[in-house]
């Protein structure tokens, strides 16, 4: 079940070219990821880091830029969970403005503490939330 | 032929972990294609993209992050074209702290116009000086 | 009369002591202005930008920080223009967190020539909208 | 006394004007900060912030923006400490290009514990390395 949410590129993103400047797609999909915890996992993401001292740090993230965003663009943002280990998490994303695509990723995460910066696995909870997200089959 | 630059681990590049955020590695990997026009191409990137309103966006990238990068790492970024098509660049990227591999990278940039935001093939000078640097078989 | 908009403080915009690294204030208040034509200008920034080539960089930027914002603050970010020149705006900002006062900045922005980089004066129809926001007396 | 460093404007710190967004160059005063720490006040950054636990950021930062720099210019930032308090440190900035001046800027920042997020006096050494280089008068 995809998760989404719209985003405005903004001068902030943007290069000479007034196109978003490639690493901040990234920025942008850890923002949905963000957004994904906040609204979609029923974890406060800001907590989760500051509290719990959890994070998901990336340990792939390969991305195709299909087409290019230009400022101004409203751009919707939508990541899958593909697969759910122990504690690590893939899921597939893409960004689109109307029906272009204009970016395709796949990314892993896994869940870390931010003091031992050892992988935690994720508990009953959060691993329920997501599940319910994941992509059948 | 690999060409590499060594980099700091800023605080603007660190998360609440004290590592890198992930997004930072496509900077940094810019950055040092940056440098790489500057000191390996014979070709000066501020003129390049001020002057002659060329650019070199990517259309993939694709990176895995095997170990952390803290802040005030110093961290040796490295990059060999592989591919070096009409307007099209695929390069391999690396990132190492001592002996240890930190990050893999495979990219893929297209020389464009920043006016048209078309393809433009590069032209024999710039082709001359990349070939130089072409993985050999 | 104050142009506010809340911000969420994200990951993306915090140091490794999971507080937000001040540039990104003046980041956040960047794009507040530009919800800011958007929204209250009824001028579409992207266009402005892209279309009709102007900008509007900072001559002076003056922030206070008065009090830290942590990720998942959600922090109201405001503007109320104080002099309107003929190509320069001053504005007042603050960003607040409840009742408690973050932030406090004074910034002045000059219209601007994207191509020529040279000032610009505000047409009567941008001048009508901003003067509507002027701070009275 | 003033610690000088010249620092490369690009393409990541660059806006659709092909000029430095001025959040930049907050950024780079703050990399000219650290390069203190590092070169000129013998304390490793890295470890202050991650063994230490300490951290300075700013209560107050103003900045006049002059002149514009451009993707490609090579640009000498320096700092002078003009104040130093318990746990607090004025100093002024300058962003040079050639004899050109490009941005002014005067910053406060308090020494604070990362943990507590409360201010901390600074210790005598690093009191005798930052008093070293306090304007005369």
């Amino acid at each position: 079940m995809w998760f989404a949410r719209d985003k405005l590129i903004r001068f902030n993103h943007c290069d000479p070219a007034a196109i978003i400047f490639y690493p901040q797609y990234f920025v942008l999909f850890h923002e949905l990821m963000e957004d994904w915890f906040n609204e979609g996992l029923d974890t406060n993401y800001g907590d989760y880091i500051s509290r719990a001292r959890l994070g998901v740090p990336a340990v792939r993230a390969d991305c195709e830029f299909l087409s290019q965003s230009r400022l101004g663009d409203v751009v919707r943002f939508q990541l899958e969970p593909v697969h759910l280990g122990k504690s690590s998490l893939a899921f597939e994303g893409e960004a689109r403005c109307g029906e272009e695509l204009r970016a395709r990723a796949r990314m892993t995460v896994v869940q870390m503490s931010l003091d031992t910066r050892r992988s935690v696995p994720f508990d009953d909870r959060l691993r329920a939330h997501i599940a319910r997200f994941l992509r059948a089959g």
